[in-house]
């Protein structure tokens, strides 16, 4: 799967990809059918390996039957049971006291665990890059800016600080994500009564317990998070979308400050030099900021996808919803491949960064009237005019204080993380 | 492409699948180059048939290579100038005067076009079966439900046929933008430069004017409007967004309906029988009223998507935009696909819609004292109480001419489309 | 009604405040109530005035109780039939006929209106301010910029031009938004019931007739358009919205604009200059481009708005909504009173934006090797190298031309808006 | 501040309102002012009580003042020197150090924590009366439904406790945030280089330690938590956004269940009764279900706000924002107050829900051909038809256990919060 209206997105490589949500329901179904038979619910003759049935042409069959129930379940277990032989044992036995939505929500739970993984070790590289930055130019001296305009001194250590601090932010929220994705098991209409009946035909003393066991076997095989049935309460999915937009909020700002500097006029940071990046169909000179303007784009699609999710919580109904759940899926894959390949491209800008301090330097102390007009005032104001700073360097305020203090947050992550 | 996590996807057919967008970049090069060479401008020789030049297989190398300029112009440019052989004349040709925004543009205007093209198809058959439905059941008497509960009585028709006049004010705002789409032609800025100098260097009489009859010959090769360069005037793309959506409100409005009436409880309404469809993974009775849920899933997708083109519009910047522009290609591609699989699908709903005219009855009839409390109140207001109503048939209104007003104006629509 | 975190929104001064919703709401109900008596289906002594019956204070009152029924007819009513006396002709045949969605909806169309013949004599002013900016800036070289990069040359005026192509589009559509502001009169379930029960208990001789004369009736007297109801049809609030997103997306466009060229280190364009604007609470030196800043907090907001509009749309129901309804009253009042303020602001940007030209061609002279450069390899294209302009006055592309034809749109629509 | 527009909305009392807003922002500048006495910055001379310095009609002044500086802290700043005496020393010293987002942002995290507080208190009594519920109906067999239709049976009391589950989980999120809440200190770009300078004048021994300590010292006034500049990391304003969006998400959960089963065909829950709710301005059987109806309108309006917090949080630029910091307040008291006020209407909604246990089990038995087609359809798998339960209570699957768990998980909850 390429998207080629959304450059870059083959770094997000098979994350949630159609094939990869296939294998992920494939995964579910299996580990389902050997719970049932560890469990001597299904007889051992139900023990069969789902590997391999299906082939990559069957996307499409699969993907084109969904309509007709609603989801891609009900095709994936009919072919299934196909290539299984009609008679088999495992044919009859698959899928058994599971509905469509505990195969589908686990399968997307799988691929969401995927993409988390992949965005932490971004994150992680992008702490580490950061923190470098941060502590080496604790002292590189530039204007800050306030809307728009020359306001006071500030050190570019400062500015990566902050950025650092929105992605020191955005990876909590990904960490507590991540250890909470939970199994999906809730059968018909979340009361586990098909496990349970199942259950109690294969004589288990306690088969209401047992279903809950079976719940803690499939998340355990599956590494998952033993839970409750959520087919209606949607924490979860608003949970992850909340943190990955969370990401894009972070790479969004930073895009933004690179966009703005690496103008021409400014020219105060710089995108990694490669060649061929950058460059235009008809200008030859041309070297644009191309990671800066596709790491926007993410920031501006991403917090409108977080919103359906929560659009879709919110509108459900019933035991199961109608159509609210059904838009869930594609805003959760969009949502997560968007974030992958920002995070990816984050990686790389930070990694490489260009940083012109001396351009930096003197950019500020051409504007040094501007940017000590408030220490003037301050210094009036204590009637010792004479105390107010000449040099730009020399009002950076607490700057090293702050620095440390971020720094030292993101060692600690970075340790914990490791 | 399929895209399993949006059953119906296939319903779109290949409109705005990537490789529909490559062959429309294409047939831009291709109407640009032909262009120049039959201006005078390109030598004789620089003619050349694009066709063929391109392999499904190139899909993949051109999305991947899109990163770098951050558009998949560049690499196309690459790939059809390698094939056509770097000495030859069409390869140095090819795409000068242009910007990748240029072709790009105008490449999705002509998907757009398309998908314009088959959802007014759809909205046609709808009107068709809808102003039927609406005509049938003028005296199919109901109970008006508001804020849920019983109102006073209506008739099916007019239910029918206030969906009808949602389904007509789409049809019409889409015809505006049907007929609206216009060519993409700036050059590097939106100054038309490029195809200014070219004409220059090739002794045009008005360079100037000459890339303005480019403008126009290059719109009637590709049957689109000329237009004053747009790059950061986004206008057509926003109103082809609201036109989409405002498909997508109307059939959200008709699913939310059959949803209810639908429910076993009410059972007024149901989906077309197909033998399996509305099937369940695990409870064999069930006929879920699929088409309804998935309409419905459209709806609460469709508004979003429309917003993030309006915000993609409003953050242009520069004479070519920083992030913006590149938002908003993949929410315009899925706003069309999604709205044309959701035409498709009430268009199937509407043409087989089961109407139980017998219980609509019935339970307006059992209703009666709750759905005749107004008639009684305003009988007694006019001091005449036994002049209220004692059947829900008797009191319904104007129904019968705002029906035929409704009908009046579908039949407009239907001819002037025809 | 102020709102402190909307700094500007007084410029909005009544528009859709609490008590131009009230009163219009009592302008409706005054309508209704004339037109029963005029068409005698209310006797002559119902005839009253509601002019002065309630006063500012009982907006906090009105506002309290409109919970208990979900809207602030009901507690209006109540509130208007007390003032008028119990036991008057006028107190009981107040609202006879009316549903509250009738009045609410109606009022809302009166607000809406006031607040669009506002914005269209804004853009009129802005259109003729740019138009002159257009005109007298259309030789005024400057660097075109693409992704924030030199590009090639522009004029000022054709940026200034396509600044104006999207007002004028903005105000095509909100013109026809305009003309097309219906009434809503529908009664209880939008069958007209209880009209045409009405002038069935006065003898009239066509009751269903007679119901949608007082729809014209109505329409005529409030200046509105006639129409069927439209309950649970929406799309003049759709389209309505969509049109003033379109004005913020124009408005944050050129804000967007005019935050970048006015940054320190650019300098090609400068805000109205007013005393105590811009300033900030700590720094003296500081001169913010407010206005733009305004601007772009605008057009980040509206596109949500609009999207809420049509989401409340799309959950239509039943004959009358049970919640989405509910859900677009506020988004509407807020998207007119946003884009109202953006306007206002836009016309004192635009009527006093200061150009620095001199700045602008001396950043595009420093910059010409990057801005000819495609210039340059179209000349060597052609083999006539030496053919390149080397002034970048000389690489305008059709410049002249496009601003003509901005310039006579925009002259046309002056002067049909006139 | 009524919202005539938003019924309901005075149960969001003076949350967040003009009064509040400018009230905690002379609580900002109160606490600003003592630190700096305090800490021997300012002369004690300079020590002052802000306290009714302003008067409420000063609101619309500072209103009106606010656009030109882009916030309301100027002209509050302005008219607090003018009132203490231009020669006074309070005047001088006041808000000296600070930059206006310092004492916005602080103001608005103490209105976010007033917000927090009362929906954590109708969060407890929320879950107290679901946990009533639940424990209550965990043997009240109805149907389960799924894409509308009968499914299998459920209990009533575990569709609650999946409702109490939703709000555990925001009830969890918002903890964290309440928590969190930060003062907002850095000075004119985040340096707080200002602090600083004047802890230096002062002869401070370490006044870049003097000015964190002074950060230290305002939270500690203000109840707030100690932090770092966050002038363009706005993570706390995002996840507070978040966590309300998760408040409304899980009672539109709730809201659409109600208005589904209050249908009168269903019948099986009702609104409280209580006099003259659920009116209609025209028909006097009604009893709309209104507190649902409102639920759901806040629905879907919040994820749209909250998508915007991070759109704001996204398109932070330079040291503070060119725009869309000023979008975020709008939205963020928005959210507040639309989120206090469905939290209030819930509370009432479950304290007084009535559940017709009669009605779903006579609609669960007269479905149980339905809702048993799974139980046959595995009990024949297992060879022993016969062992299919034939009583809807007979199938409820692991109810009890799943009741317990969320019961258990809502005592914990309702202990800690105590």
């Amino acid at each position: 799967m390429t998207d080629l209206l959304w450059p870059g997105d083959d770094r997000a490589g098979d994350l949630f990809t159609d094939a990869a949500v296939l294998t992920a329901m494939v995964t579910v179904e299996q580990a389902w059918l050997s719970a049932l038979v560890e469990a001597g619910i299904a007889p051992p003759e139900a023990r069969a390996s789902l590997t391999g049935l299906l082939t990559p042409s069957d996307a499409d069959d699969i993907a084109a039957g969904a309509e007709a129930g609603g989801n891609p379940v009900i095709p994936l277990v009919g072919l299934l049971r196909g290539r299984l032989g009609p008679g088999a044992a495992a044919s009859r036995w698959l899928h058994r006291g599971l509905t469509s939505q505990d195969v589908l929500d686990t399968a997307l739970m799988l691929c969401l665990r995927d993409t988390v993984d992949r965005i932490r070790d971004e994150l992680r590289a992008q702490a580490a890059a950061l923190a470098g930055l941060t502590d080496r130019h604790r002292a590189t001296v530039m204007s800050g800016r306030t809307l728009t305009q020359h306001a006071v001194p500030v050190a570019f250590g400062l500015k990566a600080a902050t950025w650092l601090a929105g992605l020191l932010d955005a990876a909590e929220d990904l960490e507590a994500v991540g250890v909470r994705l939970p199994v999906q098991l809730g059968g018909a209409a979340g009361t586990l009564a098909g496990p349970v009946q199942l259950a109690r035909l294969a004589r288990a003393r306690a088969p209401e317990r047992t279903a809950l066991e079976l719940t803690d076997h499939l998340a355990a095989a599956l590494r998952l998070r033993p839970a409750p049935p959520w087919h209606t309460t949607r924490t979860t999915v608003t949970r992850a979308g909340d943190a990955l937009v969370r990401c894009t909020d972070a790479y969004g700002r930073i895009g933004n400050d690179v966009l703005t500097l690496s103008r021409p006029e400014i020219g105060e940071l710089a995108e990694p030099a490669r060649t061929g990046r950058g460059g235009s169909s008809t200008m030859p000179q041309k070297v644009n900021p191309v990671l800066s303007v596709l790491l926007r784009r993410a920031a501006l699609v991403a917090p409108g996808l977080g919103g359906q999710l929560h659009l879709a919580a919110a509108e459900a109904r019933d035991e199961r919803p109608d159509g609210a759940w059904h838009a869930e899926w594609s805003a959760l894959r969009l949502l997560a491949r968007r974030t992958a390949v920002a995070a990816s491209q984050a990686t790389e800008l930070l990694a490489g960064l260009q940083v012109d301090a001396d351009r930096m330097r003197a950019t500020a102390e051409a504007a040094a009237p501007e940017l000590l007009a408030e220490a003037r005032s301050l210094a009036e104001l204590s009637g010792d005019p004479a105390a107010a700073p000449t040099d730009v360097g020399g009002y950076l305020g607490s700057t090293d204080l702050l620095v440390d203090a971020v720094l030292e947050r993101a060692a600690s992550y970075l340790k914990g993380a490791g």
